[in-house]
C-alpha cells in the first residue's frame, strides 16, 4: 500500500488534541482527518501516525502525519480530496509519498513549537484564541537568561504533567529562544521531543523568572529537582503552536 | 450626567453585528454592553451610540462608542470594570469623558474598514474567522484602477443591500487602497459613511475587475448603473474589520 506524507496545519480551539479519545470524549485532529482518509479508503480504516501528540487547544502550522492509503492517489489530488473533506478549522497544507518505513513521529528529528503571550494589559479578542495572556511586564534579560537553561539534554522531570506516557523523562534541546516584542513574549524551542505540557511548563518558568518571582539560580534547582511540584505553573494551551518537524537530510523532502 | 467615549475592539465571528436586536434574535456587541453598563448604573439601562453599526460577522479594531452615565466614574475605572463584565470577544481599549454633544456616530467625520481577502489555495484555520478567502491570482493594476473609481462623492446605490435605512446613498470616499500582500488582497477606505454592505461590495467589485471578469470601465458604468443587480457579489463578511475612526480636531482626542 502507497505510504504519504502531509503537513497539516489547524487552529485547536475546537480540538481536544489530536490524539483519538473513546467515542463520545470529544473531538479531535486525527479523528476528524481519519474519517476523512476512511472515505478515500472506502470506508476501510487509515491508521495516522502525527509527530506532535498535541494537546487539547493547542494548534499546529506543520504537523507532519503518515499513513498508509489502500489505492494509490496523486499526492496533489489526494491533498485537494481531504481539503474538500475536512471542516475548516484543519487544512492540508501538502501531501507526498513517503519512502518506505517512514513514520512521522519515528523517523523525526526534532520539532519545533511556538509560544506567544500577550503580557500587556488587554488581549486583543481578535488573538484570543492563539495567544496566551498574563499582564504584567517581564524583565527581557531574566527571560532569556532562563530560556537557556533549557538548552542541551536534560531531565525534565520537573515539567512533565501526569498523564505523559514517555518512559524516560530526558530530551535534548537544541534551541530555546526567548524575544520581547512589545508586550508579547514570543518563545520557540527546539527540541528531539517534549514530555505532556512541557513547553507550557518552560512558558510557566520564564514568565515566573520574569516577573521576578523567582531567581534564575532558583529555576535551574527546581529543573534539578525532578520534581513537578517544584516548577512553576504552565502557560494557557491557547498560546501554543506546534511550527515544523525535522527529518533526517534523506527523508526531508521540501514538500512544497 | 457625564458622558463617555470609548473605543472598542471585537471578534464580530460571534455576533449579530452591532445593533440590537429583538429578544431571541441573537446575540449583539451593542446588547452585550450595554448589558454590562446597566450593572454599572443600577440596573437602569444605559443606550450606546457606535460610530459604525456593523454588520454580522464584521470585527473592529477602533469602533468607537458614547453614552451617559448616572454616575461618575475615572475613566481608566470604567474601562477596567467593563473588561471584567464583558465575554472575552469584546474589549474596552481605551475610555474618555467625552465634551458636552459629543455623540459617536453623529459626530464622526470619516471612519476607515480594512477588508483582507486571501486569494491563495489555502486559507490557513489560525485565519478562518479574520480574513475573506477567494481562491485565484488577482491582476494589481487593474485592481489598483477598480479601487481609484470609488474615490470622491459618488451615489453608491449599486453597492447598497436591501436593508439599509438612509435616505441618500450618496457618500464621500476620501481614501480607496488596495494592495497585493503575498497571496493577499488588503483593501482600505475612508469614507464619511458607508451603506449597509458597501465595503463588502466594493471588494467584490475589485475581484472581478482583478480577475479579469469584467473590465474597469464595465465597472465603472455598474457603479453609475445605481442598480445593485449591476453589481458583482459581495465579499464574505468575515474579512472585514472597522478600523478607525475620525472626530473634528476638537474632538479628536488621543484616547490612548
Amino acid at each position: 500500500m502507497p505510504l504519504y506524507r502531509a503537513t497539516l496545519a489547524y487552529d485547536g480551539s475546537g480540538f481536544r488534541g489530536w490524539q483519538l479519545q473513546r467515542a463520545g470524549a470529544g473531538r479531535t485532529v486525527q479523528a476528524v482527518l481519519e474519517s476523512a482518509l476512511a472515505r478515500l479508503a472506502d470506508g476501510g480504516r487509515v491508521a495516522v501516525a502525527a509527530a506532535g501528540r498535541t494537546d487539547t487547544g493547542v494548534h499546529a502550522l506543520g504537523q507532519v502525519v503518515s499513513f498508509e492509503l489502500p489505492r494509490d492517489m496523486e499526492p496533489s489530488a489526494l491533498s485537494a480530496a481531504l481539503n474538500g473533506m475536512l471542516p475548516d478549522d484543519v487544512r492540508v497544507l501538502a501531501a507526498c509519498r513517503a519512502p518506505t518505513g517512514f513514520h512521522a513521529r519515528r523517523s523525526a528529528v526534532s520539532k519545533t513549537y511556538r509560544y506567544v503571550l500577550d503580557c500587556g494589559d488587554i488581549r486583543l479578542p481578535q488573538r484570543r484564541r492563539f495567544v496566551g495572556f498574563i499582564p504584567g511586564a517581564l524583565d527581557e534579560v531574566a527571560v532569556r537568561e532562563a530560556a537557556a537553561l533549557f538548552l542541551g539534554r536534560h531531565d525534565f522531570a520537573s515539567l512533565a504533567s501526569a498523564g505523559g506516557r514517555t518512559k524516560t523523562t530526558v530530551r535534548t534541546v537544541s534551541r530555546s529562544e526567548a524575544v520581547l516584542d512589545g508586550s508579547d513574549l514570543v518563545y520557540e524551542v527546539e527540541a528531539d521531543g517534549f514530555l505532556r505540557r512541557m513547553v507550557r511548563s518552560m512558558v510557566g518558568g520564564l514568565v515566573a523568572v520574569g516577573r521576578g518571582a523567582l531567581g534564575v539560580e532558583a529555576l535551574a534547582r527546581a529543573l534539578e529537582a525532578r520534581d513537578r511540584r517544584a516548577w512553576p505553573a504552565p502557560a494557557p494551551a491557547c498560546g501554543l503552536t506546534l511550527v515544523s518537524v525535522r527529518y533526517p537530510p534523506g527523508l526531508d523532502a521540501v514538500l512544497r
